[in-house]
């Protein structure tokens, strides 16, 4: 879905007077429809998505770090916002099946939302996908279809499929569908809302690099319309291997060729997959974003993405998937860099929940149990 | 914690003049704290549970049925609602620990919850759970122990344990803990906000039996501060196989021994875990409310709750786990059974998500996926 005359990326204009939320849809995203590029929202498909708590982080007392819980959207993580808003686009212009490349966040949102407009869903996956991280979309009714390529050209054959055909296409990257792309910007809003003001630093997870950018402009979008006087400097999380935008950002590099460049070709596997972009389709939008938010890029081992995790498990009581844990790392990080002051408030987008990644995680940090007669059970209660 | 003088179980009473809801907790159930035993909350421990949606039933289309999606809590099931009742009263008595037995959904909230009120947790369960279900207590930083005994003499057990050692117990049955059993009232305090009346009838998925009769409380309430006029009919469902309650109801018996008494010991597996009780601790409460409300109890099979697991996803875009599955198919049986008006508004009550059960559905459910090349793709995509 680009311009039909230049072939470049669309995005969408809002006029900024009389906006006002909309408090018939309190408790969800769709508060926000008039910042949102769909019509008034009776037909809007939705299961909730959005309204997520502002959790107050423990893990860092003395400073103000919140946790953005986007674990509570409808399918688990903050994909459930750009797929809301796609769905509804594919509703209303009157399509009956919504396709998507993803093996992860974005194609169970795609399976959800779908199944509840009564669209057909379809899921295009790499080979090898884990079985487990599948299924809940073959649950939510979707058709999987796994191809023997890596990503990239995948990616590009469904684009063409679905001109070609005229398969409505959710893909959540802007060269895909740009509606999908306006969905981040309601965790913006809903986060000033519940401050009253704007943090003074946002770390967001960097995968495909359309959620940075979301955020971000849901922050302009806020100062547009003056509800907030500054915005905030955007932390960009990436894994250490999968690092190119931080090293395009730390050369000044101005043009995607330049970051094609890179030499990020064949990289090992990372627990990190979903943040695992050789080259991130939404790459200059997020170094962009970036810039001008005089924000930068941290990158994370797996290792401090699963010590993080855990972290997160065992002290503010979340339970994420480990490429939310990379954030949290990086959260870490931007505390220790020194910049951040005593009043200053941080806000840490907790992406994605755990339970749908339980057997990948299981993988890097087995289960610990005792086991013991009931005999032995006084025995080993006395221990906690 | 029981009676100390006759050793019978506790409950609470309430003064039902100058109640008002907590407008400053609103989108979570605090909202409703001065119906809680609980102090005002400025000590609660909360993850922000509650305010869940009530979404219209896309499968009923005739009916009015609405689906309460309580997997949208923090950890994806309504247990979230008792436990953070509980483990705000541990916090508030000045417990350090919270023990739990449990191989399920309430685990899993005593996990988090512990963890965001700093103390530990435990969970015992009997040998033999699936790692994969015990996975996300043990992310969330629980000790788990596991017991080489069946689940009735271990609830004892820990009961007899927890008592010696002063130890909290946040064991999800009114013997173990009358605190946890009033977070479910939430439940129908929210229906009953979000409908502005009762509805006719309320299905709820029967294990131990906490979960209907606190719900069936929440109606009350409601109707003793004067919100409601009638209450509604509670529908129980179990499983086929585990139906001693629904026994007893159809034969009257109106004393424990005598439901003890039915031959339910040694059952089959059923792939119901969550409701699979031979005799549910809560079971003669939970008779009480089926009796009290002119309701009655449904068993219905694991094929039936399999197939309505199915039909939830691919209709209504919610992935649930088996169990919950087990109450939509004991919907649809009482939509077949003639006594629903058109004009009837049933609830569902969706307690649990699929997503920290895949591993267990998968193996009931084998995932489909076609496998193609590049190539084929575009013949591929041709068939949606």
């Amino acid at each position: 879905m680009n311009c039909g005359i230049c072939a470049g990326s669309l995005g969408f204009r809002y006029r900024y007077h009389d906006v006002s939320w909309d408090d018939r849809f309190d408790g969800t995203m769709w508060r926000y429809w008039p910042l949102l590029p769909v019509d008034p929202p009776d037909g809007a498909v939705t299961l909730g998505e959005g309204g997520t708590p502002l959790l107050r982080a423990r893990s860092f007392e003395e400073h103000r770090v919140y946790l953005k819980d986007e674990t509570r959207n409808p399918t688990g993580s903050h994909k459930d916002r750009s797929l809301s808003v796609a769905i509804t686009h594919a509703k209303a212009i009157g399509a009956d099946v919504s396709v998507i490349v993803s093996t992860g966040s974005a194609g169970i949102s795609n399976a959800a939302l779908a199944a509840r407009a009564g669209l057909r869903s379809v899921v295009v996956m790499t080979e090898g996908t884990p079985p487990e991280r599948l299924y809940p979309m073959f649950g939510l009714g979707a058709a999987l279809v796994e191809v023997k390529a890596p990503i990239d050209p995948i990616v590009h054959g469904v684009i063409d499929v679905c001109r070609e055909q005229g398969l409505y296409l959710s893909t959540t990257s802007r060269n895909s569908n740009p509606y999908q792309a306006e969905g981040n910007k309601t965790i913006a809003f809903e986060i000033v809302e519940e401050l009253g003001k704007a943090p003074d630093w946002v770390v967001v997870p960097v995968g495909g690099g359309g959620t940075v950018s979301g955020v971000w402009r849901g922050f302009r979008d806020c100062r547009a319309l003056g509800l907030i006087d500054s915005v905030p400097r955007m932390i960009g999380v990436v894994p250490a291997d999968y690092n190119a935008l931080e090293v395009a950002f730390e050369r000044g590099l101005n043009r995607w060729e330049d970051v094609l460049a890179l030499p990020y070709d064949n990289l090992p596997p990372s627990i990190l997959v979903k943040l695992a972009h050789s080259y991130p389709p939404d790459g200059m939008e997020a170094l962009g974003t970036i810039r001008s938010s005089n924000g930068f890029f941290v990158s994370v081992t797996d290792e401090e993405a699963l010590s993080a995790q855990e972290a997160c498990g065992r002290r503010e009581g979340l339970f994420v998937e480990p490429s939310t844990g990379a954030c949290l790392a990086g959260t870490t990080r931007l505390m220790d860099s020194g910049q951040v002051h005593l009043e200053d408030v941080v806000v840490a987008i907790v992406s994605g929940s755990g339970y749908r990644e339980t057997a990948c995680t299981m993988d890097s940090r087995p289960l610990r149990k005792q086991s013991v007669s009931l005999e032995e059970l006084s025995t080993s209660l006395t221990g906690f």
